[in-house]
């Protein structure tokens, strides 16, 4: 009954070596025949005649039915994507900025090739949340979905606000460990949660949003007086992006710090760990929660992809194909905390109301209501050093 | 894309009229055209020609494509739902009893009449733990599932942890606020969660297993004893199923109360929440957490199949079709506290090794290994007042 799969993978990095690994050990019916990577001269811990360095050699092998990506660039991923989709094989990526660029474009091929492309190790590592958005949960019924969705920033938050660190010393402790990144504004600037985000609501309520739509504002400008402020109130902050159905078949999307209390599941979310928070008419909170950052999480997660497509599974973006009548909006009001330096930032912006205002010598904040769209209007000015917002209750 | 579904119901009890209310607000391309009760004298709250006593009305309808079932009484659900499926009528049923006790038959007419059974509200609520296990975790990479099953036998053991109750109090209680039966023994001897155990063992190994070949010990014999032992070290208790492979190929299922420690996530799914814990090769610990006990929760799991039904949706059980190698185990050892009163019945079990021996006026137990095996064979001294077992590290 289950296909037998001959693998062609793209990338042999901490994933890939996990994944050859432990597919050896297993009665699985799959084998893996070449891997494609960049640098011939490295040292491989397998024999030299499974690499090369010519994609071709994948994806010009009819033998090779399954094509893996784990290469970092996004582009490059496309190519390779693009390819061998329309020449019948079937793809499986973590690639989430790939995936959140260009999936209107990758559901026609595979539409139009009989394909299928399957990502969940693209969004919230081991959580099968792609899944279970596609299958379980329709979109009919679904008030929202949010969550943590990068483990690098929540690693430094967990440090922070467990351990007592500021947010350098943490973020240095993040990048020493290889939870961050040199240059870490992916993860601390919100954009990684952004792309899962787009991704989560293609498979949540049918919408495609180019991740250039959505606003995301991270964690990156958060200061001792902020962190302050949290502790005081018993908060922690979380960076949470967001999936909402605001009014009838309008949905929100948006990627903030949030100030959290204990009443919130996503409170003990800690460290590299992801959660992911499903609402739904009837079935009040689904929670999920596993290892969001590293290659053994994603490297299951691409392993179970690997499996389903045994028995070709695809998703069918049926909810994309069906609810064309769900539309993206901006128009959203928003509470936040606003920490502020310079007066003229604050008199630039249009808040609906303004309910708190703090001054003292080195901490400003208000804490009003305010639209999406204004501060997606004023994010460069909003966005700067010496500013934080966060979402709050 | 979507099939329109026309309903016919068994039963309308707090789930039924849940489902009808929001199937109604929603745009769900499925309407509810006949209810079947037992009662015709009951006051509905909807028009008197929706309800009638006659299965036929549903079971000969033609128009009539997809059958919920909600009904108490296994055999006659069972009844119905075989009549359903071989007339061409998909099922979704709730059923857990039914549903663990005649899969292998209800398999097989799906099989043979291409017609489909879901039933992921029979298990652990509005978690959707049947479909990942089914579709997302391969057999061969699966160590372990467990977790809390039985919302209402965990509702119990809260109130005894966090507020200082005793079992009998946290009993009536739960009764008093319907969480828990007048005839509590399904919940609390741990046949309700055995059942769900025997259905997840299907979708996680292909093996199905007659529940009454799977030991089920519960809290039904827990004494102020064991609680202050449990206090003393920090422990809680639950009552948690575990299905789990021990040696290749082969895998063990029981239901027994356990000692947790607070580094076990399960030691803090509280009151009537059911949570599950699958762990897998390389993605470590996945945790899926949702309300277990109710009308709505399992409300939302049925309503979760019946939309999936819009799109011919079916459990294919490729596990069990394919994997047939797998095997269920009784040789297991199992570290256990075992409280008693009686010499007599402890000379009686024989346990492959005692480590920890305890005596004084009102409390006598050890801490030992025994096998599976033997704590089966022994089930009846076992059980009985005077003495609890469960599980410990």
């Amino acid at each position: 009954m289950s296909k037998k799969l001959v693998i062609g993978m793209f990338g042999f990095g901490v994933v890939g070596q996990g994944l050859y690994d432990i597919i050896k050990t297993k009665d699985l019916n799959l084998a893996i025949k070449k891997f494609v990577i960049k640098n011939p001269d490295k040292k491989r811990s397998l024999p030299a005649e499974l690499f090369t360095t010519d994609a071709n050699a994948i994806l010009e092998d009819p033998e090779i039915n399954t094509v893996v990506e784990l290469i970092d660039d996004a582009e490059a991923a496309f190519e390779i994507t693009k390819r061998a989709l329309s020449s019948g094989k079937n793809v499986v990526s973590a690639n989430k900025k790939m995936i959140a660029t260009h999936l209107e474009e990758l559901t026609e091929i595979q539409q139009q090739y009989g394909t299928s492309l399957l990502y969940e190790g693209a969004v919230c590592g081991s959580i099968p949340i792609i899944r279970n958005l596609e299958e379980y949960y329709d979109n009919e019924l679904l008030h929202s979905v949010s969550g943590i969705f990068n483990g690098s920033s929540n690693y430094i938050l967990s440090k922070i606000f467990n351990e007592n660190q500021s947010y350098d010393v943490a973020l240095k402790k993040a990048q020493d460990l290889g939870f961050a990144e040199t240059d870490p504004t992916l993860d601390v600037g919100g954009y990684d949660p952004k792309f899962k985000l787009a991704i989560v609501a293609s498979h949540a309520y049918g919408i495609y949003i180019n991740p250039d739509e959505i606003l995301n504002l991270g964690i990156d400008t958060l200061g001792d007086a902020d962190i302050r402020y949290a502790r005081e109130k018993n908060y922690k902050i979380k960076l949470i992006p967001l999936a909402k159905e605001v009014e009838n078949h309008q949905v929100v999307l948006y990627v903030l710090p949030k100030f959290i209390t204990n009443a919130n599941i996503l409170y003990n979310v800690e460290n590299e760990y992801n959660g992911v928070l499903v609402k739904a008419a009837f079935a009040d909170e689904q929670f999920f929660l596993g290892k969001g950052a590293g290659g053994h999480p994603t490297g299951s997660a691409v392993l179970s992809d690997i499996t389903a497509l045994r028995y070709d599974y695809r998703y069918e973006y049926k909810k994309h194909l069906d609810a064309q009548q769900v539309k993206y909006t901006k128009d959203y009001t928003i509470r936040v905390y606003f920490r502020y330096e310079d007066e003229n930032v604050l008199e630039n912006i249009e808040f609906i109301n303004i309910s708190e205002r703090f001054y003292s010598e080195n901490h400003k904040y208000v804490i009003g209501t305010i639209n999406l769209q204004e501060i997606i209007d004023k994010r460069s000015v909003i966005h700067q050093q010496g500013n934080f917002i966060a979402e709050i209750i």
